[in-house]
């Protein structure tokens, strides 16, 4: 498509958003998120050309929840390499986010980085890295969403660890097999600190960038342009993005959608055009398996209009 | 890449894979398939502008086996649209390609079509469609390859027939679940016949053509070009394949070669590079998971060197 | 207690019985059973000094379905001792008396003989002994009863055999691991007959007798005793009663009634009480899963009268 | 039998044993039990006439460990009676003692007090009950083996603590159902406490004895009678330690040896002759399934030199 008409076409999407509120229901096992009103829309696109669009709720922050997920694992990714892989594994899971099965039968070697058992492994690395991981992080953030002004919602953080159970007995089984060598309580404050970060769909948009630029963020005022990952290791990203980035959906992303994405629980979903651009969008409603329904609708609506998805990895 | 160096590209590709030979193992559960001669490597590409490479054993025809599920899928796409989906799922099933669990879990219902009991189920489908399923696919298979003589190899469905124990289990299952019509006797008939489908890489490299194409057959001699599949269903499959295309290892094959797939245990790998062609490669050793190893390792290499890999779907 | 007290107690209980009607549902998968009149109520105790009593419907033959699982497991532990032991284990399963999962992650190997996999290997075993497995067993059954009328019910068999999908599942997916020799579809036949095999109660009471009386059947008229199992191994299969006998619920019925015990979905129950004597007990109302409601309040109810439970195995 | 052979027959079983040393491994997974010397045997016969026979190591104190889920299951039921069977079943298992895949299929309730789950389900009941439970517990413990001295071991407790990851995933996994009241870290250190208690065969044989003789305990040297159970509880104890007794060879335990049984992996075994008396039987190799190889031979050989095994529960 020719991208002068993207700013008609996200009007339009976010006209017709409006109309699907309803569907779907906040998440409710985080008491300081189900608060957020639900009826919510805001969508942005941020291009390899230096331009950016955004509608309706697009600069209001939300809980940026599992998508963190993408950033510690690209920030793993850059400080161990492929000795990542020794503790966790690249494959759909088949199976909800949260489950522990497959831990018993897999040596507590989890499936992938983008399930909780497999994001717990990614934050034991950096726990272990990093003496403040939520300064190292946010720092990371700041820096690719070009925000300053970057946190993380202490609320949102406390009420999360408060009901951290089921993450808890992740952690400790994944330690009786060796696998998880810090404590379990230090790892999970990180953790629950990095899943409450906020961000808008503008800065998201922003912060993934490198992701659809062959691994290089764009150049801020003043600044040059980093190589956050090297080429090869953007397109891994985004193909791991692809198979396992929204949860047990993953298939049915792919084929409705077609792009790399992650998903959270706070109904924020991250989406990759390779050589195009990215997608934010954010609606708080979820469906069963933990995606935002409204968000999902957009993107696809977005995708069929433009045939991005045909550009795929 | 300029296409013009591919022909130097795949030399040397097929010269490097015959030092990567006696990593894997031929399929042994197929007493048929045990006898082929495991040191066999063949490549092809087939480019939409029409020009086409082939190097190797790239015209000597092996057995399909599960690369047919990409076409019985295909056939019963275009038969029976959407409604498929009440029958089939189209998640990874982070699991075996043969496991009857999640059919117990799961009321019956395979998780995608390209494991086997997600493949049965298609066949079930075409049996009730076509009263000589063999003739009706093989016809398909002649047109799609462009080439008149195809068939599929006697004694290799009667061996896979004699052994095909727990295919009948899984369709059993399903029967008792209600997803399976037919005689499992007669689908199974069927169901070996069509693995036992017989091409070499360069007529896979064009029968899968249409994938690559928008959809699109490209036209042979005195034939207009035929639609094959909108180009959104062309997507899809190639979003299933990417997902779901090479068994449990699908999330492996999309970090190392992020190109959709679908791989069987004869050895050979179909693999789509959308708007731009189509690979098809062949080498009898497999690895732990049922995938041929030299096969991928050539698909990984041809990737790097092209970076076909970053425009993915 | 006094026994002399048992018909007055049996009189109570058939009376209290009649009041628990309504809290179960008749078997539904299986067609025939499916029209059996709810409402019914038979118990008749054998005692080994060779006195029994019966109340209500304990003369009305009813479908003994799973209960014959018992009697063919007798039949093959005399056969074939324990190489049995090889091809069928002797825990609970954990699981549903049909399920197919373990059979996956146990080599095809079932738990014990009293789920549908375990018993359909038990009558494989059989069908390779005996040219006539239906007759061999009637022969068994209708010496152990007394009873030279004895049949199988073929509306029942035909019935059974025309829904046996999930059991075919289950012959054809330990025929793939070679845990199964002869063709499932003969075995099938064999079993469906077994279980649709009739008896009353006071029949059924009589043919268990050996369980209770170290092995030896009480002799008949004009006929010296039999030791159809050795003391040994009576205690055995009691102790398999024990732990496996009610399904999923064998915990459950252990803790309440604490006898060896075999249920069937035709409502009926074969219980033990070493040294005493038996019962059997039939009400077709089930619960969910699968043990008959009203026969297990009524044994529950007889073990706390009488204190049998006390001297289990 | 008569038991005034019993001597004899213990010491014939005694000078057995030692000819069986080497077939198993001491538990090796708790740093501190690991050192205990192999090659050790005890074994105690309480009668309910108050005789008693001890042969070998019978008076020196071993590792109760998991046989201590016996007496905090009997203090639970006490004092909490049937509303316990609202956090925990009474089925056996079908899985390993330390398996938690069932809690995520079954709404974290574990399947029965026995396997390591139940047991921390019961611990927590008994945390919420005492403010000092290990006092309790010892209290109990030294009443019922009229033994003052009686001990948990610190070394052993501490060594456990220190590797028990494994249980904490499952309190924290069960605390994310709402099955669980405590801190999971307070809650292990009693289960820590309670596992290290030591006790000879002579005094555990002592402490069981109300569940052979009607729930009543035997009267002490100018003490009356206790009854700690009433008779039907005790014999629904046995039940359950018959069907769930032994870990996941529960099965296996009950066809050789047909006694309600608790296992410990410190070596030891409870056994109960209901109406006759209970044997303790210690022996520090296991086999693979945790239980005492040596241990688990000599009740079978005691079982059928006197038929015990027949009067069951």
């Amino acid at each position: 498509m020719r991208t002068n008409s993207l700013p008609l076409l996200l009007e339009n999407i976010h006209a017709e958003a409006c109309n699907q509120f309803g569907l779907g229901r906040v998440a409710d096992y985080i008491p300081a998120l189900a608060q957020v009103p639900p009826r919510q829309f805001g969508m942005a696109v941020a291009l390899v050309n230096g331009q950016s669009h955004a509608v309706g709720d697009a600069h209001v922050p939300f809980s940026l929840q599992s998508i963190t997920k993408l950033f510690t694992f690209v920030l793993a990714l850059k400080t161990e390499g492929d000795a990542l892989w020794q503790r966790v594994g690249r494959e759909p899971s088949g199976a909800a986010f949260n489950s522990i099965v497959q831990l018993e039968t897999e040596s507590g070697i989890p499936r992938n980085p983008f399930i909780n058992a497999g994001a717990l492994v990614i934050t034991d690395i950096l726990t272990t890295r990093y003496a403040h991981l939520d300064y190292a992080l946010l720092g990371a953030l700041r820096r690719l969403a070009d925000e300053p002004n970057l946190h993380w919602n202490p609320a949102v953080a406390r009420s999360e660890r408060e009901t951290a159970h089921r993450n808890m007995a992740m952690a400790y089984f994944m330690k009786s097999h060796g696998n998880f060598h810090n404590d379990p309580e230090l790892v999970l404050d990180n953790y629950c600190r990095q899943c409450a970060t906020e961000m808008s769909c503008a800065q998201l948009a922003q912060a993934t960038m490198f992701l659809a630029n062959g691994g290089r963020d764009l150049g801020r005022a003043g600044q040059p342009d980093e190589q956050v990952l090297s080429a090869d290791d953007a397109r891994r990203v985004n193909a791991l993005m692809l198979t396992c980035g929204a949860y047990d959906a993953a298939g049915d992303f792919a084929y409705r959608i077609g792009l790399p994405v992650k998903t959270g629980v706070g109904g924020g979903i991250a989406a990759i055009v390779p050589g195009v651009g990215t997608v934010a969008v954010w609606a708080p409603e979820l469906d069963a398996k933990g995606n935002s329904v409204v968000g999902a609708w957009a993107l696809e609506r977005l995708v069929q209009a433009t045939g991005w998805g045909h550009t795929g990895l």
